[in-house]
């Protein structure tokens, strides 16, 4: 029955059930401060989004780059689907776009959920084309090895593979073993609920993320020196041939 | 029926519907963590204690106190019962617990939520008679006007008369108007979600918190001098008449 009026893959806004609408406060909120902030990087997802505010490398490596962080704690693929179609990324031109959602999708197949960020995706390059768009792995969790482990190994592998294809969309996930110790285990240390991370567990995502993010930021300056040389469009972002 | 199996006042353990026992973990790294490092503060609640760890108020104010952190996101007052229940204050020997819960408690009334607080202070008291306990007032949350605002505003004036006549237990809670501003609104720079708390937040809640703790702490100084000129006995704290 939930699965039926909760699809991964259709746009689905969180219902208020607790009274306060604090989940559309803060859809608005970041359709404003996209408007009035224009971020040259767009990070949207879950809490594993939102929480990076509060690191250190966020602070330090993120918000030079004008960063904005449209996570919210709790969204499933439908959900970060329903704000990515309602207006959150309508007044804005980042250059790239970082997506991490998927975890918190309980109810669904790593099928599914695969389905419902390969959605989001679709949105996304619709509505940001000239934008390079990274999707992250959803992380391993919990402290001893568990069902959702391997679902959510699942997913990464699916997507892996489907965004292979895909052109100025690029894959990132750590290696499983930068979180799971050699008895299997995740340490409180770099997830303090076993799900959430710390600041040193954002130090190991951020870092290596940071590269990719650059790598692509880069490219924007390639063709911006083109495009001032030769008056090429600055739409051919993957051909990256100079 | 929700509230035939989930009564706010009766110890109830975190079901793991999603199937990676992360509350559980969490619950006996806590009491292991309490054994090892002898904390003089104890902090245990819900997320608003937990991701306290992480402001910059904890790491410059709380830690260098010998502060241990208890606290899971998403419990409520039938869950913080459970762990104090279980094990989590066997162990140790705090000075000072800080006990943080209620605002979880989406299908209680105002009234069940005290009750539940006023049954893990019992809890609390029998197990650690020496302790001087600080009972935080939940927080109003929500970008706009209300009502659980208005439910937890209530659970703060029932929670105050009702700890009143308690020995050594200290109601503390921050005035509404710290996070509401004049207009009705929680603006996003201090509650990042309109219910959890930025470090600038944090700060606000915590250097008054900290001053009442930093207080109780000085009768145990005050104490320990007399004990050792007279040899009278620590557990008369409230008295403090030296």
């Amino acid at each position: 029955m939930a699965e039926m009026k909760n699809c991964a893959d259709s746009p689905e806004p969180v219902e208020d059930v607790q009274g306060d609408g604090r989940w559309m406060s803060q859809h608005q909120r970041f359709i404003t401060e996209g408007k009035e902030k224009e971020p040259e990087v767009l990070l949207i997802g879950d809490s594993i989004i939102q929480q990076m505010r509060f690191s250190k490398v966020w602070n330090t490596l993120f918000e030079p780059l004008h960063c904005l962080n449209f996570g919210i704690g709790g969204d499933q693929t439908q959900h970060v689907l329903w704000r990515a179609t309602n207006g959150e990324l309508d007044d804005v031109s980042p250059k790239v776009i970082v997506l991490m959602v998927g975890t918190n999708n309980h109810n669904h197949t790593a099928e599914q959920i695969v389905d419902g960020i390969m959605e989001i995706v679709c949105v996304i390059r619709s509505k940001q084309k000239d934008a390079q768009l990274v999707v992250m792995g959803v992380l391993p969790r919990g402290q001893n090895p568990n069902p959702l482990r391997i679902k959510n190994s699942k997913v990464n592998s699916l997507l892996e593979g489907k965004l292979q294809r895909r052109e100025n969309v690029t894959f990132f996930a750590v290696e499983d073993e930068v979180f799971i110790g050699s008895d299997g285990t995740i340490g409180a240390g770099d997830m303090y609920d076993y799900l959430h991370l710390t600041p040193e567990g954002y130090t190991k995502l951020c870092e290596p993320l940071l590269e990719v993010v650059e790598h692509l930021l880069q490219l924007f300056v390639k063709v911006d020196n083109v495009s001032f040389d030769t008056g090429s469009m600055a739409g051919d972002l993957a051909s990256d041939t100079q």
